[in-house]
């Protein structure tokens, strides 16, 4: 069976829609149902945690029976599972729709299967139709399904000899504006930005991302401060457009858990060597960003401190995933060995890398 | 006047010729002398200090007045100095000669000029012919001319973090096979090895070039060990095919003044966190290999100790030269950016590197 133009463009149409939905704990996922002749009857989307899915939204807007032997084009296959909404699956089917097409496979131990389902009730069902497209838009929240929690990018700037700073502490501009601005379009890239009170209380940063002239980019991350010393009245942070959230640093993995619940899919940590430490020790940083400046420091300002290893065989070992000039400074993109395969938006980056 | 065929290939005759002379102290020059229609008259090359230059090297095969007319084609220009032998512009004069054609100027502050004495004396002169071939030649030997002292390259091996070895000590291998056998390869194009006492007491190495089964290569560094301890009577570098040197390590200059008067011009330091700190502290590295595997250590065993800097403005700055894949490593060339213009050899690597 073959996919026409029609079901093309109706899967192309259903991702635009899915957008419409939050990007959160569930995944944005887009509807379109075409009548066995091609055209448009009903489009949906998933408007977040406890709402109708997609392809159920879409059916709530026809008639009763107005569905039979209609296509349904799905951007995630429709799942198998009875949570807070019934499962997609089982509707489907009892709105008597003939055929199902969609891009991405349900990754959910409980929710996946709803491709059998289908199968099995006798409908037609086409799986994989612009699965890279669909991968892309889910990017985010098929790695939180496969990583169990946030994705964590932990970033530092470093001399070539790894130091964050001179002896007496002053290191600013260890790196140049093409490596800040470089930051500053990857933290707009994240749902929350992480850093330690030592470095609130030490560099009062506003953990927003901006361009060049200082201004707001339109995305910010949600800024989040680790560890038990109060933010004081006049921090910067509190300036932020958004509130921050703060944890004791204590439970790295509850404060994932935390973050993950309201929504958070993707982690900045920049926050000073003992935050960056921390979440390299505790295994917990999926991706690496070394900004090296090319500049020797000496001295015992470290950009990272103790990450658990104490000889050799425990070392951190990573992959890297690619090396970029920027301006007069490297940009080190690596990722730890195990992680490398677990995380899907990494998996491109891995071949490109893998030599 | 341009300069013909017959000409061109004197010319490419006498960079092979040169190689016939020692490299050391002074420069590897070759002559060949054509008769007015092209034909070889005669052949000579500079064979080291205190013997004749190469054109009175040929000059001397001819029987008086044999050169009367003859076009002298040398790599490098003829001297204008009276040093431990003649100038050689005075004696191509004095010989006849019609025409002299030369690769490379003289940079020497008393022994340049030849050029124009010779064109005051009515010969015609052509400077610059096949000049990147004849700078390709004497590349060390200019380097250490403009430096005034051998060239250095400061290499170590280092976690992405900067660290040596693991808490413990332990760190074979932090770089793998890749990046091993480069620095073997680079090791046999220098002309000495230095290492600290501490190294060769903790790691016994054994400073030579090898190839990836451990046999040797046919060009060996001189080892050499800087510090005051004893080198053991069972260590690995006594085994080495030249003997080695030791200096105490304190005067660091002079150490390479000593080992310029022996004819070395590239120095390979690789002796661990002491000694490749000190080259950089005193501004002597004019090259810097940082091979850096992608692991994160931690801890306190750093790959670079004390450099000298304080305050950030202070730092060390250097500049990329270039960046490397080596298997999973990296090796990142860098120089300081001062000395970018001011050592020959590293020239055209910076425009490459400058963006």
């Amino acid at each position: 069976m073959t996919v026409n133009d029609a079901e093309h463009s109706a899967m192309r149409r259903a991702f635009t829609i899915a957008l419409n939905g939050p990007r959160g704990v569930n995944p944005q996922v887009g509807a379109v149902l075409l009548s066995p002749d091609g055209r448009v009857l009903a489009e949906g989307w998933h408007r977040g945690i406890g709402t109708p899915h997609a392809e159920v939204d879409a059916l709530s807007k026809l008639a009763p029976g107005a569905a039979r032997g209609a296509t349904a084009v799905v951007t995630l296959e429709p799942c198998n599972h009875t949570g807070r909404t019934g499962p997609c699956a089982e509707a489907l089917i009892a709105a008597g729709v003939a055929r199902v097409l969609y891009a991405v496979d349900d990754p959910g131990d409980h929710s996946s299967g709803g491709g059998d389902r289908l199968r099995e009730a006798g409908v037609a069902v086409e799986a994989g139709v612009l699965r890279d497209d669909g991968r892309r838009l889910l990017d985010s929240w098929l790695t939180v399904q496969r990583l169990g929690r946030p994705h964590v990018t932990v970033k530092w700037a470093q001399s070539l000899d790894g130091r964050a700073a001179a002896s007496d502490g002053t290191s600013q501009w260890i790196t140049g504006p093409e490596a800040r601005a470089d930051v500053h379009r990857r933290r707009a890239q994240a749902d929350a930005i992480v850093a330690g009170t030592g470095t609130v209380l030490a560099d009062d940063p506003a953990l927003t991302a901006r361009d060049a002239d200082g201004a707001l980019l339109p995305h910010q991350p949600m800024p989040v401060v680790l560890g038990v010393r109060g933010v004081p009245e006049n921090a910067a942070v509190r300036r932020h457009p958004l509130p921050y959230l703060q944890y004791s640093g204590d439970d790295l993995r509850a404060a994932l858990a935390d973050l993950r619940e309201r929504g958070v899919q993707r982690v900045f940590v920049e926050g000073g060597p003992t935050v960056a430490s921390a979440f390299v020790r505790e295994r917990l940083a999926d991706e690496v960003l070394a900004y090296i400046a090319p500049v020797l420091l000496g001295g015992g300002r470290l950009a990272l401190g103790d990450v658990g290893v104490a000889t050799i065989g425990e070392a951190k070992r990573l992959e890297v995933v690619s090396v970029e000039r920027l301006g007069d400074d490297l940009l080190v993109v690596s990722a730890p060995r195990a992680a490398m395969a677990a995380a899907a938006p990494r998996t491109d980056h891995h071949e490109e890398g893998d030599h």
